[in-house]
């Protein structure tokens, strides 16, 4: 095992996909937002190209590999997760169907092509850079979390550069960008058509917020039932508990 | 009784009020939508200017004056519910604290006052008036459920202006018209603060959307708990019952 991992990584379980995933808890490790924006977005079975931007240690690549046959590349910034994600990807053999690479997604259509893509997906940095730079984060973690290399505004826009008119956009964030996400979709022909709420349990107001656009799509937008995380006794619920663990035999 | 109904017109109870109001099957009938926007915007006790716009049979009204002191003008266009909803007003004795008028709400600023407003409510059409012209509707029910006379940009262009900064305007209306909502409010001066879906039922999509903006607010959308009208069992659930009928003694 030891010649996988570097440093104070681990090599943890996706249960649900029967994959593994190398993570680090000081560079990254994936979030529960990650899960659930790979298990919203609508994709091809079939074949299919995919995008996820802001793909970290790429768990949204791996899991995705589990829902579609189709041909999915990771978008990453920083080295050090390229890297992470490139031997989790070798470590599962799924070296034909996934491809992680290193770059910036503020001029990635320009590399990887416009207009070629079905599926584009983002867990984007949540908060704004002015916020990174009282906290005294790790490099990592602060490019990871906050708009330092990019604004949700310049995403939105590679996203839809990259996709192919009808194919979809899926992203996760918080609920008070709502209105900016929405805007930005707009402005750059991605059409809102699923909005999915999580509450973290019932009674609190939602806390994240997952939505699918498509792109030249017909206005028709739907909220689907909200997503609770953990019920009462403090536990995951049984759908959150089959998406990280799978459904139980 | 009879001096007080016409037609077919009934004086039904508004039970978690200990109101009466007069309805009619053939004219007009509140929703449920007027009484779930009675109870979510945010309003004054003590004291307070507002207005209830789209105002049909003076439920809206009717309902806000059980949670404030302050003086409630609801604007209906139709002559026909500004009679019943003036006849309702004066059943329950509430003639000092509740004006009905005739107006229309494209020009109501210019008659009302611009900028003199607490709390802007309104239940407004929420059809597209094309749908009207091929449905058999009796023209009083076109006229409050469509998009004839009034339409969603216009109602909330008055809203704002009718509103001080600072104000509450809070509207109910469909989830598929969000994005539309969310625009013309940004475009109007209202900031979206406060969100919340209703669902039928749990496991369905949301068939209703409560939004509440405020004049020249900050950007902080919350998204609130979901509200279920329909529990499993197929009856009203505890939260929507005790909006009807009251709390339980």
């Amino acid at each position: 095992m030891e010649q996988w991992l570097k440093e104070d990584e681990r090599l943890d379980y996706l249960l649900a996909e029967e994959l593994r995933i190398i993570q680090s808890p000081s560079v990254f490790s994936f979030s529960l937002d990650a899960v659930l924006l790979a298990k919203f977005v609508n994709v091809p079975y079939q074949r299919g190209k995919l995008v996820d931007l802001c793909a970290g240690n790429g768990a949204i690549p791996l899991f995705l590999s589990a829902r579609t046959k189709g041909h999915i590349t990771g978008v990453e910034l920083q080295n050090r997760l390229v890297d992470m994600a490139q031997r989790s990807v070798h470590y599962n053999k799924l070296e034909q169907q996934i491809e992680i690479m290193q770059g910036d997604v503020k001029t990635i259509a320009s590399v990887l092509g416009a207009e070629k893509y079905d599926v584009v997906t983002c867990n984007p940095p949540y908060f704004p850079a002015h916020e990174a730079s009282d906290k005294n984060l790790k490099e990592h973690v602060a490019i990871a979390r906050h708009e330092i290399h990019l604004t949700l505004d310049q995403m939105i826009f590679s996203a839809s550069k990259l996709l192919k008119q009808g194919g979809k956009a899926a992203f996760v964030h918080r609920p008070s960008r709502l209105l900016d996400i929405i805007t930005a979709m707009r402005a750059n022909r991605l059409e809102p058509k699923r909005i999915r709420f999580v509450y973290p349990k019932a009674g609190k107001e939602a806390n994240t917020l997952l939505i699918e656009g498509i792109k030249d799509g017909k206005p028709d937008l739907k909220i689907l039932p909200p997503l609770y995380v953990y019920g009462e006794d403090g536990e995951y619920t049984d759908e959150v508990r089959e998406m990280l663990y799978g459904k139980e035999q």
